[in-house]
């Protein structure tokens, strides 16, 4: 399947991301509807006229009609989202995700699913401190990496479709990655930062700090503001890359602690030259 | 001695912060010299018009003229230049500072000073990625805190007139603190911030990850590009306070990488509800 907008996609979870989705897509003329748990975002979305038609229910002629659905639900609810209602899908659909983890729901969705339906996994990098269809933007992925996560049962088609989906949408930089090294990496720049984070946030409570804070612990601690249902579900998902990388930063940050404690410093100032090179590389072109 | 346009300034120490001071200074028609390492930032300075006179000498016309002499210096260097050349001080000098550590140099500082000079520390929470007098600025302090560490040793008059020096420098938080409540406070929001940025960035080496960096690890390792020589010798002046919140901060870590391999996903949420509602505490007001 090519994207042309005779297509008709259906967003099952019309929050931030799926409202974006939506946004985006329904200014290149798609047909789009969408099914969620609310109807204030259904009506919402009805009245910015980012949606066609909406629905609370599991509507058979909207799931049935759709050529691409486009899955923006927390994991464990995707999969049982799957099991259970499958069955509605349109035979020959192509379904895709947001999931920000991949393993943990890639292989069990695509071992369960009919074989005249296609899932291709893939991860829009992309997100704000706020949720909600009323939040989302058509800019919101401007600058920002879609990362495509093919297993060897997806077709090259689907994987074509779903990498022009993410140029389509206004992803900055569309790529591929296996499930492992994508899991690995989101395990590293994402999960390991907020875990940073919330520590930071939580091991001092010393009263009146606040009064005194800088940019830099600013900039350290705004991911600490955290929506603790789905990313506490998140790192469970990718418990062993996590842990890893946990493991990884805690035995740096000792090595250092210890060149402090010897006053050694020459090994903090090399420690510090390659962190200065290093960041230079992550630097937005 | 009230800060008034008649008395002569001098800083010791022409670069980003210094250049800073002076920038601000002369528009409110102080007399500013300057005493630095490099002609060049001499010349630049009195180019741009934000010193009167300055010398890479110890120019004795100079240093004896001055009423105020703010020392920017690395706080070694600042403790050597005392020992050596405080006979040049004009009788009656009032002197400051703009280290970023206090204990290991305030009372060292007192107790070897000339008794008809006072020594009025303080710490003005400012800075760039960049240095140098080129890149200083009269907006550098506007948002920022400007903190007097008074020991017994200082006169009232003395903390009034640098509390209000941190006022015409344009600092949005002006206050005191004791020297002990300052470090252990630095330690945290600022040390403490920095060795975990250069943590963050030293810790994995694998290739290619630039390319998927999103926002929340840019900001995490912002500070990551650091002056090695600087920040080596801040770290091991407050070594006690920066290894206690280092430690404060693994405890904390470590806590949260046990509830994570239990899958402990209530004691993580509530982890992230508190670090959620702190956060707000410090957001900018």
């Amino acid at each position: 399947m090519i994207v042309d907008v005779s297509k008709k996609i259906l967003i099952v979870g019309l929050g931030l991301l799926g409202g974006s989705y939506a946004r985006v897509l329904k200014r290149f003329g798609f047909h789009i509807s969408a099914i969620t748990k609310e109807q204030s975002s259904i009506e919402y979305a009805l009245n910015e006229g980012i949606i066609d038609e909406g629905s609370t229910d599991l509507d058979e002629k909207i799931i049935g009609g759709a050529d691409l659905v486009i899955f923006a639900l927390y994991p464990h609810v995707f999969v049982e989202w799957i099991k259970d209602n499958q069955k509605l899908l349109k035979s020959g659909a192509l379904i895709t995700d947001v999931t920000g983890v991949k393993r943990s729901i890639v292989y069990k969705i695509q071992d369960m699913l009919r074989t005249d339906v296609e899932f291709i996994p893939a991860h829009p990098m992309a997100g704000r401190e706020v949720s909600g269809v009323e939040n989302s933007s058509d800019k919101l992925f401007s600058g920002a990496n879609y990362i495509v996560t093919p297993t060897e049962k997806n077709t090259p088609e689907a994987i074509t479709t779903c990498l022009e989906l993410g140029r389509l949408l206004g992803f900055s930089n569309v790529t591929t990655l296996s499930p492992q090294e994508h899991d690995e990496m989101i395990g590293f720049l994402s999960q390991l930062t907020h875990c940073i984070a919330i520590t930071l946030m939580t091991c001092n409570d010393k009263e009146n700090m606040e009064k005194f804070t800088g940019d830099s612990f600013r900039d350290l601690t705004r991911i600490a503001r955290i929506n603790d249902l789905m990313w506490s579900e998140l790192f469970v998902a990718n418990k062993d890359a996590l842990l890893n990388q946990m493991d990884m930063f805690m035995d740096k940050f000792k090595e250092l602690r210890a060149m402090l404690e010897s006053e050694d410093i020459d090994a903090m100032r090399k420690m510090m030259r390659h962190s200065t090179e290093r960041r230079a590389l992550f630097d937005k072109k």
